[in-house]
């Protein structure tokens, strides 16, 4: 961290802000100029907040050197996280699929969609139990019921499941039930929930906040790991922007941006990115080659009867033929679906 | 809710909506033009999901023509909501005043500002206890401490206290110690604590998320009135913008629309829409005649010392002159600070 | 401007760098410190350019201290920009109010407007000639002939005109009769345009682009005063938000922001930043305490039949109760409608 | 467009609305409901603007059901727009790479960039001759003189070249030396310049405005079909969002969005886009298989020197591995970067 000093500022107050910081344990270099004082603080700042030292009035400016988050940092922890779920690896070599309906709406129609989607060859199933909707009068999800209907359904299909959990209350359940434990991007900056999820070791995939900055995103990744749990995935599910065509803009840049600044896998969702179903195919390709982890696909056997997201599902059909083209682009990044030995079942 | 149907559309398809359509309890109003056929919807159509809709391939467009909140509507609610807390009225005739510092930091400061706040005129003391921090390393609030400090400060100074909850488990401690239970803005979405905040009858304070649509905010407070509590005030605190000289954008027109489309109270919170001390002035000058019911306002003894947010508190002094320029505001706008009767102590 | 350079820099390299920033004239103070060195430039830096120097391979940051702008810039010009057109003291102790239909429709209608207008007090006559529309299918304005009625109607009702200018070619005819030219949204970074602009003497009102951040605006001014002309008053409009309720969002705070950065005028036009017609009093009052220094309303006699933007005009009659609550207000903000001794006609 | 009424309009005012839309030369189909009566407007209705019948007081909602652009719209011109400029398809099979500088900076420089652009297989040159800065006190490009520079560079290396054009004054110029004439993000919806444009028969590159909707950016092609001239290419660069770590945000979306709802070519800029050099490449692959028709890619022999931009150029070394990537994912989309039977020079 940098901070310049106005001009002109006495030489006691100077020594009492260089008191102040040190007292937060680093060690402050200071440069003196004919105009300008500029102090660098040296060590880990991430303790440092810069807001109330800007307040300071013989303070001109603040400028973080150092990202503010630490322990989702590639800086202090070069090499890639490799997460491994039900043999599969993410963020090691492979490239994966995550797929499935929004919501659980049967227990027969999620054994189908698991078979449907072990069969195409995704890696996990996915398909919310409880859902986050914006109106109290929407479908709300299975709840309990729906995580056991998931449960069975990836275990008897033997494709492991990811699902979205709403509250601290529901954790115990998830370790239960889930293999991936899925954050909203409406809970990406509920603390509470991500403190606690940093103290269970289940991986937990990280969707980015509507209109979070990609630093605030790395910031709630921080709360997790902080607590101890360091298999924590990301997932860029598009940011809300001004044009309205499309449900949400797909921010590709972030995947090359977050795979800079973190160690953290990526995972991209292109269809909560867009809200439309047509857009899945090409936003999916895009994700590929920008260096993503993997993918989170919506998939419906009949989205027109969907109880919820109908209109960014695409049919099983429609998933079998992307699965392909993925699977090109995917090894032209040097990413194979499966990993070396493992069979495609 | 009106549907419009591809032109050509065969009539078994047709028939097969409407019946869809009548089993969700509406009553569809069929119109047959030349080129294309339009379905009105008669009756509650809050309960009619619009996507699911959308997605049918016959359909060309689906326009809602009621909003999809119902409880906290206007139209369905003509008269104002007024609430009462500790002899206040918010929503009512009267303009009300929320301050204190952004976070309690120890028994002695929240009771010197709950005597100080008073003492200005302020009719309810803010203060947070628990603290939505995007950093796991910075000051996270006093916790259940905090909460107790803060009741007693109310209690000895005679001044009602609203304070943040972020987490279901607090509810009971909650209820006990606090007038008025605020829901931060990370926490607009997080619909397991509106449910559950609906459930009790404590007012709610419900700032808007800093990328909600106006919308999406009266959709949140739809989800606590539909639960039973009816006690629910909005407070728009600045959304996220491409501009970044503030920490946040003031929509200062959220006012009037917020007023037009429901019958609950807004307040405004002038110093995390700006996020610098100098411009809570201007901004809490314009919520009061952009017709807003009231103002959330950080104040702070010695904003450069103060554990967070002390760029955007002014001094006790600025207050007292700020409430004295609110106060010949409110009244040209018929809004007293003080109700008829009332003694200001 | 602070440099900061990445750690183990070899000497060498500093001192190119060094030398080739004194070559654009400012003074490098260097400070040496254990880890970091840090340059500080010492003198007018807005000629020197941020990311050339960022690109190279030993900076780790560069930090501007001063504002890229620099005759638009309070610190090298602290008293108010005051501009006098027909009397009247734009950005001094009045408040002023421009108001008008979007459009000039016709000769009569136009000077009827300009009656009621003056009548109602307004200081200045609105109305577009050439009308920047999204679509080439739309009324387009009545051009020079719209120009010669807009001020035929001013010079008869004794009011000032103010009207949009769209290209260079143009600028002769304005000069002749306009008395302050608007450059709209959408050709603020315009450059062409506002060189040229900075040739005559004209008042120019500039408005904000849609998406333009306050330094891009200011530095938008810049390009007008740098080649002579420093009559410029600036123009908040709303900007593009993800908020679609309204057709822009009012920022508000913008106003004292602008007024501590820059000494050049403000108005608001609270027309444009809604949309809608029965926002415009309640956002104009708020620029008005939000220390504006006049208004842009649009006014219809028949805003059904307007041929452009009738959803955002408000009546004549609206107008006359718009300008007395204004003058209440301004009065308040020590700033009164008319001048000492000039005489409501 | 469809046109809701509210409950309870007298007959004789719904006639007096028929009659106005009827002299507008559009078909209206009415639809008599219990509740609400129902217009629909059948015919062209790109000439009936929406806000005017928003509103008259009988109308509850207004609904465009056809986009209001016509020549840019697929639906009435289904097959893909094919523009050949000197032996390339843009638009057609072939995918296509403009490369080359920002600026251009000397006669030398941007004859060596021709050579080498031309040698990595680019088939456009590029480079600004009038260059749109932020600020008056950047470097402004070198004007006719670069124009005449980068005709030459062109014509030597054989291949063709396109700069921006800033004002209608240089139209002439600009016919004479460039094949394809650029139209940049600021003047998006500069009219004059558009409707000038479009009585030539250059290729038009027109760039999506910083915070241009898709829409907004089909009725500015709009603008230039509509005067007769057809060849116009589109040109997504990023938009303005929240995210600040990247310059823009490149809505890779917006692709497939424009492919399906325009016959136009589209190109991406993945240099603006990032503002960041490491970025490019992945970008560019992204476009690619998001079904982009080309590239817009800026090259610069010494990015630390460039007098603009120099902080999202690549190397030419690393243009030539960017194009050995594109050539291999393009041909997987079924477009090779070369015509059948043409040469690689």
């Amino acid at each position: 961290m940098i901070i310049v000093l106005k001009p002109g500022t006495e030489e006691a107050r100077i020594q009492e802000l260089v008191a102040m910081l040190e007292a937060l344990g680093v060690i402050v270099q200071r440069n003196n100029g004919v105009d300008y004082t500029v102090l660098a603080l040296i060590g880990d700042t991430t303790q440092v907040s810069q807001y109330p030292i800007e307040t300071n009035d013989i303070v001109h400016k603040v400028v973080r050197i150092q990202e503010p988050f630490k322990r989702a940092n590639r800086l202090f922890h070069p090499p890639d996280t490799v997460i491994r779920v039900g043999g599969h690896e993410i963020g090691g070599g492979q490239f994966v699929v995550a797929a499935g309906p929004c919501a659980v709406e049967s227990e027969k129609h999620i054994c189908e969609m698991a078979q449907l989607m072990k069969a195409a060859g995704a890696h996990f199933l996915r398909g919310g139990a409880f859902k986050p909707r914006s109106s109290p009068y929407s479908f709300q999800g299975l709840g309990k019921e729906g995580l056991t209907y998931l449960a069975r359904a990836g275990r008897d299909a033997g494709i492991p499941v990811v699902t979205e959990i709403m509250s601290i209350d529901m954790i115990d359940e998830f370790v239960k039930n889930v293999d991936i434990i899925q954050v909203g991007t409406r809970n990406m900056q509920n603390f509470t929930l991500l403190r606690e999820l940093g103290r269970i070791d289940k991986p937990i995939l990280l969707k980015r906040g509507m209109s979070a900055t990609i630093e605030e995103w790395l910031m709630s990744a921080e709360y997790i790991i902080s607590e101890g749990n360091e298999n924590v995935i990301l997932c860029e599910r598009g940011i809300r922007t001004f044009e309205n065509y499309t449900r949400n803009t797909l921010d590709i840049g972030a995947v090359p941006v977050v795979k800079r600044l973190s160690h953290l896998p990526v995972l991209v969702d292109p269809s909560h990115a867009s809200g439309i179903w047509w857009m899945v195919e090409p936003l999916a390709r895009a994700a590929v080659v920008a260096g993503a982890d993997g993918l989170l696909v919506e998939v419906h056997t009949d989205p027109k009867q969907a109880l919820s997201d109908g209109n960014q599902s695409i049919k099983p059909q429609k998933f079998d033929r992307l699965m392909k083209e993925i699977e090109v682009l995917a090894s032209i990044m040097g990413r194979p679906l499966r990993a070396p030995g493992e069979e495609r079942t």
